[in-house]
């Protein structure tokens, strides 16, 4: 099943998209209630789950406008670094990676972990907005992004599956030169419009996350092209270890991290400039698009 | 003027503390509409400030719960990474520093920024968890937070004071084996109640805080004693930084940095233990004082 946030009628709502990403139906019309976003219902989405029924002829996709799933997190989106080992590779030989002393050391040996600011996020179809005057290399990071259903603290890998709700995608975009120079990735990582995320939420039980087709297009050009079952460090092994200590919190978000064929995995690097498009597309999730402006 | 959030009669105000700090009158009745928090009015405060003035005999201090000034954060708690010189050598000294690769590369030559959720804020008086099971070498961080009152972006150094409403104490409570381990810091300095925050919140206008004494103890022993001037980045670079491609926001929260004296800076470090008692003193801000249990 997919859900996504949408504006129609100058206002915000969530809605069930159809298998052919054709139509909508907006879940007030199933729930007989307001649902401005997915946020609100995430917690409770698997009791709802089984009156979220088209409706009536619902709303062609081309008529509203697709907003992020999760539009504003409530707090910081998680990230996680270095967590495909080709693409730890690259980066730590890059030179832009203060993790890590040399490529000998390049593989992580726990996961990383860090965030970018809710307010990052945009949509399928929105633009990244060049940082002029800020960074003068901008890159792009392909990832398949865990929604949590539901909170806990000290979650099992043997239970972490059932806190997911969902799946999307998210460009975890980058500027490398902060990246370096701040050592902590933080900045670097929240820019305005460096989340791209969408362009829906595929519920959990739609998709196998552990093998999942990656592929990452600048304009014409295949960049990225990997599967998650060569994550360094799987999804419930992220849930553990991130819940230990930390209350993980119904719509928190973790992007799993980026596999090989980020710009400065190629020499010279293959920076983004203006007018460059990103296509990120996981295997049963769709496609995130996004233009650099 | 102090500005505190306290519960009392069961809900939420944002109260006036008087000088002494033994009484507090409510906003509401000076304002003549509920404020919940200080969140609600941090962005208008120099709008609102003329109106307030204490009404009637108000309430002692002793007959409500303080909270941390702004209880929960929009957005995740943002922090500065070894900004006073002793600090940063002791740090990278102790091995846990992954952002060093030796002792001569300790002072970094750009902020170092990282975050902690919202959720981890927890007001004077209360206690910080001790997380059995996930980390054994728990440390304190006394630090100055600059609570910004005018959003922006790409705000000057000259303009960076007019953008803050105000200060109060942060205790950037630390897993110092976390914090090697995973290499970003955001995981080691995130786990449940490790950001006790106030007393209160102290207007830009009644302190210098380029020139704040800042003192640390453990129990009875002085463990930090240091001065605000001694910052390697100041407050408006740290703003001017910040903000040059992310949108500061009002009630954004930017925690300065700690200077030497923490747990790991002793041989053998000295990690907190459950009992241990931390307040930290701030010139003109109060103190601020958490056991851990």
């Amino acid at each position: 099943m997919k859900l996504a946030t949408v504006t129609h009628d100058g206002r915000m709502k969530a809605v069930l998209v159809g298998p052919d990403a054709t139509t909508v139906w907006p879940l007030e019309d199933m729930l007989g209630r307001p649902v401005p976003d997915l946020t609100s219902i995430i917690a409770e989405l698997d009791a709802i789950k089984p009156r979220l029924k088209p409706t009536g002829a619902g709303l062609p996709l081309s008529a509203v406008k697709i907003e992020a799933p999760i539009p504003r997190p409530a707090r910081n989106v998680m990230c996680v670094g270095k967590n495909y080992h080709e693409h730890a590779r690259e980066f730590t030989k890059s030179g832009f990676d203060s993790s890590a002393s040399s490529v000998a050391d390049a593989i992580p040996t726990a996961p990383i972990i860090f965030t970018k600011v809710p307010e990052c996020v945009v949509a399928n179809g929105a633009d990244i907005r060049y940082p002029a005057g800020v960074s003068d290399s901008l890159d792009y990071e392909a990832e398949l992004a865990v929604i949590i259903g539901r909170g806990g603290r000290g979650i099992s890998k043997a239970d972490a599956y059932s806190h997911i709700c969902g799946y999307t995608i998210v460009n975890d975009v980058t500027a490398r030169d902060l990246q370096g120079r701040h050592k902590q990735w933080f900045l670097a990582k929240s820019l305005d419009t460096f989340c791209p995320m969408g362009p829906w939420l595929v519920t959990a039980d739609a998709v196998d996350p552990a093998n999942l087709g990656v592929k990452c297009w600048v304009n014409d050009e295949l960049r990225q092209n990997a599967n998650t079952r060569d994550l360094i460090f799987d999804i419930p092994t992220l849930i553990e270890t991130i819940s230990a200590g930390l209350t993980l919190r119904p719509g928190d978000i973790i992007a799993t991290g980026t596999p090989a064929g980020v710009g400065i995995g190629f020499s010279p690097p293959k920076f983004l400039q203006r007018g460059d498009r990103v296509t990120i597309e996981i295997e049963g999730l769709g496609r995130l698009s996004n233009k650099v402006a």
